[in-house]
């Protein structure tokens, strides 16, 4: 397995790469990396020849207030679940190589950026789109693998990539969950047991609202209403929204269109823990 | 020469290029080309296997005030400038094209954008950054050639390029003149015969400053009254700016810095036609 930390090295071995033949798939990642990460490494691994890994802890997705410099880093251990899984290359770059002295460009993609965890976390989808704009332009990959457990990513990443017309498909895949249905997220290590416990709620309120649909329900009022009853069990929990939107522009809606598709969105804090989930639920016709 | 009119296509070329081991050179352009634009296609096939010039009238870095809709538009002649330079592939891809529906994505470059035009044309180095941001990606261009004469622009574009991380080398050459000194402009052609008479008074307030510095000026105020002077001698001319400043960052100074680079900046009005222009000069040790 390759290590590459800079910007111009990387650019050089895609290079060389493409020469060979090879294709290209990518796994951009922050790191402290889970089951959820490693299938979409094997998954990129049984398409392309070559699968790069990017760890980069992004500093620029942090608001200020946030757990940038408790964010869990384990690169070592990193290296073993890429490997494990079949990555053929990690770009590891420093915080200096790619926010070097004088940066000073965004990337803002407007409209899906700007609701839920955009509204909620200032800045936030700019960093995102800035560094997945910086990655895909150093490591040219012809297919970038994104879970769906970051849903509203996913769309800001699919946003850039057509409205910048880079040549990547974006394939999003399953979010992979623990036995008791709580999504996978380096987040997770910073729940107490008792938290940990409380924490599979969260699929409990998506199950609760999908089984829901499933049995006719079409009001977004009663599909919210559920989800909110079932968080609120948890005592201390704190809701930020447990929130019916269309899937692809999540826009707000009152009644369940016939043969469309919705994303069911919860974002709330235990403890000092944020944690964020969603399902996708089509709608029979 | 090829004409190239979607993104998908010309990824495929370029991708085939490289297969093929050429280099390529491009040269973004609006089209309406004159002799600077010939002047940087030539400079290109000189290193280049492949030159592309892309033709595109950029609506967003056009203000809602400005000229989009008269901005002056000749494929057919711009072709055989192109074929005549030495370029071997058109890239001129329609407006729907390149801004598809749903188009949402702004790239800023902070700093350097913000001054100068930037103030003054309101989301203009917006719509710059982004499209150029989007050629690169579309023409992956080991080589990118831009004309002085948009001096803020190169640094702009420098900055998208350093702060992305294009593996792209951006190439700045001379503004061409006519005979009288007037900087070559698709915008020239706006103007009466009385005004275009009237603007060579740009090149000589830029000469008249440099002269200046050669004798050892070293005021700021002395230089920008001097550049004043000589162009208030044009009867109806208003005065955007007229200002010295460093070379690399556009910062304001009072005294020219021995063994640094300053740039002097004009932007004019004459009648309803705006100019623009510069000159880069070094200050003795």
């Amino acid at each position: 397995m390759r290590i590459i930390t800079t910007v111009a090295e990387m650019q050089t071995l895609v290079r060389d790469l493409r020469a060979a033949g090879s294709s290209i798939g990518c796994v951009p990642t922050m790191g402290s990396l889970h089951d959820g990460h490693a299938s979409l490494i094997s998954s990129a691994a049984e398409q392309h020849g070559t699968v790069i890994t990017s760890i980069f802890v992004n500093p620029t997705q942090f608001a200020p207030t946030e757990d940038l410099s408790k964010y869990p880093r384990n690169l070592e251990r990193d290296l073993l679940i890429v490997a494990q899984a079949g990555g053929t290359v990690v770009f590891t770059p420093s915080v200096e190589e790619v926010y070097p002295d004088g940066f000073a460009s965004i990337i803002h993609v407007g409209g899906i950026a700007d609701v839920f965890e955009g509204a909620r976390r200032p800045g936030h989808f700019d960093g995102v789109a800035t560094i997945v704009a910086k990655l895909l332009i150093a490591m040219s990959p012809d297919e970038a693998y994104f879970g769906q457990k970051d849903y509203q990513q996913t769309l800001v990443v699919r946003g850039l990539v057509r409205d910048l017309g880079f040549a990547c498909t974006i394939t999003v895949l399953d979010t992979i969950r623990e036995a008791d249905g709580l999504a996978m997220s380096s987040r997770n290590v910073y729940l107490t047991e008792e938290e940990r416990a409380q924490a599979s709620t969260l699929f409990l309120a998506l199950t609760t609202a999908r089984d829901m649909i499933e049995q006719g329900e079409r009001s977004v009022a009663k599909l919210e209403d559920a989800m909110l009853a079932t968080l609120l069990m948890v005592p201390g929990l704190a809701i930020d929204y447990a929130s019916v939107v269309m899937v692809s522009t999540l826009a707000t809606i009152e009644v369940l269109p016939s043969g469309s598709s919705v994303a069911l969105l919860l974002a709330v804090r235990i403890g000092s823990t944020r944690l964020i989930d969603n399902m996708i639920c089509s709608i029979g016709a």
